[in-house]
């Protein structure tokens, strides 16, 4: 029997974090419904705390933890917005949060995890590296390691994102977000199942890192092997959680290609004067490269993220 | 007697450009609050048409015209906004629109004005060739001059941002604009005065383009001559009118320098993930020079727009 979260323990993550969360504003662009043939509504996660819709399950996965556990505190390895996100998530519950960054992570990083009060080790940048000095921390704390998206806790924040979508704008024939480690297309998926169960589900994914795509095809798990991807927050592999559940609920995954990411990144920034991460861009890339088959739907986006170096743009 | 708008016009010309404009979005940010002390919040005109506050004012122009004179189009000589929002409220009302552009003007203004239908014609650089071509093809067309803020019709547009501020989050201690040619300034003043009169208004101006200031100082209208700043919106110098409404209303006009303008832009991109034009970060840098002054207050900044060129960042 498998423990894939149900429709209360999402509304229960809901309430769990919902004073800790923005509820972030949806966007519209009529230029965009104009040159997709489509309904757009883009859901504003790069306004989210820490600039990513990933705050929402380090929330639900450290407001879940039991109090003996919450007070020794919680751990991971990211050089990403998750450890940004559990840092805070940390901070606001006054635990102490540990992360292990590889030593090369950007400084802008380093800098952002450290402002939220965490206590940083820094390690080789290799993933055995990384899982070492982790487990070393864990074992000496007693900290509890928060994995990036392979936990239902972490995947039930997730969800909220798109159920908040659905509540505040109703009905959508598609909802599209992008996929690397699949936390937050796995909860979007279990949003739209439980919260408006006929509307579909598509995963953006990067040509470069195709690897859930190729899983979903094939039926297993595919690693990700060198993903050569601008799209930084999806060079991640799924887990046996997220290859569960997007097995089991989705639609399609559609891939792109690096050209088509910076062009619907550009887009966004120019016409909707949004910061998003190329990551986020994945999704809107994947509908504008098959608009004829959307064409006239209502379509909800998850824009995951708001990240980028403002030093390093890709045009 | 003066014809200053009244209240009642102000209502009015909100009513007449409701269904043409978008009642842009109020975002905040904690980060932004801590940093200044202050309760921040940004009335995102980046997000208007045209992704600037102009196109409230030139629908109202454009829609405030008799019949007659309205079928025979309107005409402006713009390289910025004014000329985008303009055709587009133009366009809207299937009249034509003569824009008279410098030939050096970007090429990214030019396909924009075009993209919206307005017939371009290009002049020597120079204040006098294009008053000089505005007037043959007014008189050739017998098309309405609509000027980008001499015009109380224009200023009764620009006033209907900081009305829904006001209408859509309450009482101010202060609302911060940036004055250039003091269009959205004066407009600012007077929903301030008439819709919060309790709000004190304050102008922010680059201080390598101060002829707003020293104007108001000494009581004079000063010409902007030769102003070398980012802020390519405020390089304008103010008019009668507009001169007129801040010399009455305003609370104090605080200069910033280009460094201070820059970092306060940079700001608002990293933090809360929205791009801004240059012109937009002078209320925020000159809030943040004078932070000590307003500790604990409510404050609105009106964001101007965002119309950035993402090839040319300042950073």
């Amino acid at each position: 029997m498998n423990h894939l979260p149900t429709k209360e323990d999402i509304i229960s993550a809901h309430e769990r974090i919902k004073t800790y969360i923005h509820n972030t504003p949806v966007l519209t662009s009529e230029t965009l419904n104009k040159l997709t043939g489509t309904d757009l509504f883009f859901k504003c996660e790069n306004f989210q705390k820490v600039g990513a819709f990933k705050f929402r399950g380090a929330s639900n996965a450290v407001l879940s933890l039991p109090k003996k556990a919450l007070e020794k505190g919680v751990a991971t390895h990211s050089s990403g917005n998750h450890a940004a996100a559990l840092s805070l998530a940390a901070q606001m519950n006054n635990i102490p949060a540990y992360i292990v960054m590889p030593e090369n992570a950007p400084e802008i990083k380093k800098q952002a995890v450290a402002g939220y009060g965490a206590q940083i080790t820094f390690c080789e940048p290799t993933q055995e590296a990384r899982e070492e000095t982790l487990g070393k921390i864990v074992e000496e704390t007693g900290a509890t390691f928060i994995p990036p998206y392979d936990s239902y806790k972490i995947i039930e924040g997730q969800a909220t994102a798109a159920k908040e979508l659905i509540e505040s704008h109703g009905h959508f024939d598609l909802i599209m977000a992008p996929v690397g480690g699949g936390g937050l297309l796995s909860g979007t998926l279990l949003a739209a199942n439980y919260f408006s169960d006929e509307t579909l589900v598509i995963g953006g994914e990067p040509q470069n890192a195709d690897d859930a795509y190729r899983s979903w095809i094939d039926g297993v798990i595919y690693p990700s092997i060198k993903p050569d991807t601008i799209a930084d927050g999806l060079r991640t592999s799924l887990c046996s959680r997220t290859f569960y559940v997007i097995s089991k609920f989705v639609s399609e995954i559609i891939t792109v290609e690096e050209n088509e990411i910076i062009e619907a990144m550009r887009l966004v920034w120019e016409r909707m004067k949004l910061i998003i991460e190329p990551s986020s861009a994945v999704p809107l890339a994947a509908l504008i490269k098959r608009k004829e088959k959307f064409a006239g739907k209502k379509v909800g986006i998850i824009v995951s993220g708001g990240n980028v170096d403002l030093a390093k743009l890709p045009w």
